[in-house]
């Protein structure tokens, strides 16, 4: 017998484990979330605690902008415990739960990583949706198990949360890590961005973004209508971020190229009115084999008359490698699948990390505060 | 304006593009399936033109591992075509077109690819089903168009086809390939080998060793049934690939040791007393995080045996690197995503490719025949 590659290591079982269990009866206590902290969100006055923009808004941005908005894309629950079982109970705005092309655990799936000993976030288990209202429960085995471990639970990228719970066993102990001091990424997008077509709300771009950076992100990618519009670029210019990402030539194809270049030019105005310096990262049209749709080249045409006119801290990364050059990066030759999602995430984050001013030191989940 | 790369390079228009479109009411000509030759098989008595197992493996079979040979995971339809426009019309055995964790487009879709002029196998666009039957038409664009080209359409990976049409414009060529003279791999497996859970037939990891090592490949994963029993072993000996693959363990976790090692040596013995010389590879345990079952060391002290035993040409494949260590490799802890499938490859390609004889030429489709 010849072995391939004498590398082999028999690894002790130090595995996070989550595996999918029949719910017990009783013993659990359960938090809603709408009492809990959920980040990834640009406003506090939304009309449900897991919608992404502000009441406000319905008036302002169309109607397609406002439905997305009410998509939990980018939500994230963070939390502490020493749980040895996490459960979920949730409602979702809508029983339509997978698309053709995405999966149910992505549209409508909860997903929940662990942060571990480096200080790196790794995916736990995700809860698959069976219906408008499921359950899950994850069974934590772990080396360490009974140790304060610190959480995220990332909420559904296509559907809505009408309501979420999450329970742990009665004794268990359960707390909220301090609000992040960083100040966040905005990233404004499309479908792409939103997550589609992620095969779990963990393993969209812009999540992978906010995990690996350590920097909160809020997700504003509205799928189908992420087109630069003057509304939300208002909105935008409301958050303070350290970084604004715009990212929307692929809702923009059908639009002149002087429609694209005033709003990309409106739209830096509107930040630049409020945060005279902040870095503004403008994305050019990810693109599959050499397509090209020239929507790229006006934006960047307008971007080098901002720079003309001594617009300063304007920066442009071209999205020609966001999905790699074998077209197995997308599942329809648009949107990424797992495989293009880290694709982008490669392209994106050492960019974005050239514009931030600082990651932040992880923390251990000692430092965190009780709920 | 800053550029945070300069590399950005206004590249041509040479994609080949696929839309898909609202189908012609006419002026398409359709072939059968099941009078085109059908790539991936082992044998071609098979009981529809759609499966995998002989028909007199029915009798032999465990029921689970039979329902299974009746998807048509693996199966390729090869052909050239000069058409601009590509369409089919495909009626499922299953009207339940998705799993929870894995879209319809990958249980129950079409998944075409075009060889370009490197000779590289490149996505192209994949048709969605909508119903039990589903009709989709994908249009070429390409700088080349008009010319013949190489295409592959992988069937669905865990559904099965009662009956596909393929159609071109009238007056476009339609072509089938020289059989392939190289003999095949045959991988033998689970869940995974099946294809659970790629978004598309063509992000199986059995359909990217295939293309990319350009070997014709049998895939025998029988999803929860992979689990090296000796009627199974039988029928592989009755086949003559390069290399066989044996990629069991996930679906063995609850036999004993014992049971593992002996079906692994009669597995091994099988296919001795056909083949004297075949490269058998085995494949480690995936894992994720450092779980470990036991069950790869179980296997591979029986591989130990079979060395002392002078049985040659028998290989171990660990497989603590097919998902990578994040975690993010999985849908669900177990099953790869797309990310997984190409960290598969990215593992088994090299290993397959060093027992494997010769990678052939790639031909020309000026080469092929008619049909």
């Amino acid at each position: 017998m010849s072995f391939l590659r004498m590398c082999f290591v028999f690894g002790l079982v130090t595995a996070v484990l989550g595996v999918a269990v029949a719910e017990e009866a009783g013993g659990m206590v359960w938090r809603d979330g709408s009492e809990l902290r959920i980040d990834g969100k640009g406003w506090s006055d939304t009309p449900t605690p897991y919608s992404r923009l502000p009441e406000r808004a319905e008036e302002k941005v169309r109607k397609p902008v406002w439905d997305r908005s009410l998509k939990s894309a980018g939500l994230v629950i963070h939390f502490n415990t020493d749980a040895r079982k996490i459960s979920f109970k949730w409602t979702l705005t809508s029983g339509s739960l997978a698309m053709h092309h995405m999966p149910a655990t992505g549209v409508s799936g909860l997903d929940l990583y662990v942060k571990n000993a480096d200080g790196k976030w790794l995916y736990v288990r995700n809860a698959r949706p069976t219906g408008k209202s499921s359950t899950g429960s994850v069974n934590i085995w772990d080396a360490e198990k009974g140790n304060m471990r610190e959480y995220k639970l990332y909420l559904p990228l296509y559907n809505g949360i009408e309501s979420l719970q999450i329970g742990v066993p009665e004794g268990a102990k359960f707390e909220q890590p301090d609000v992040s001091d960083a100040k966040p990424i905005v990233y404004y997008g499309t479908s792409i961005t939103q997550g589609a077509c992620a095969s779990r709300p963990g393993m969209a771009f812009a999540a992978m973004i906010e995990r690996e950076l350590g920097v909160p992100l809020i997700n504003l990618g509205f799928s189908g209508n992420g087109r630069m519009e003057p509304e939300v670029a208002e909105l935008l210019a409301e958050l303070d971020p350290q970084v604004y990402v715009v990212d929307c030539l692929w809702n923009l194809t059908r639009a002149e190229d002087e429609t694209i270049q005033e709003r990309a030019r409106n739209l830096i105005w509107k930040i630049r009115s409020k945060h005279a310096e902040t870095p503004i990262l403008f994305v050019g049209q990810s693109n599959f084999r050499g397509l090209r749709t020239g929507k790229t080249e006006a934006l960047l045409e307008e971007l080098e008359k901002a720079g003309d006119n001594r617009v300063e801290n304007v920066h442009f990364l071209p999205g020609r490698d966001l999905l790699g050059d074998d077209g197995d990066g997308t599942v329809d030759g648009v949107h990424p699948n797992d495989l293009g999602m880290r694709r982008h995430a490669d392209v994106l984050i050492p960019a974005i990390r050239e514009l931030i001013a600082e990651e932040p030191e992880p923390k251990d989940a000692g430092e965190a505060k009780s709920d």
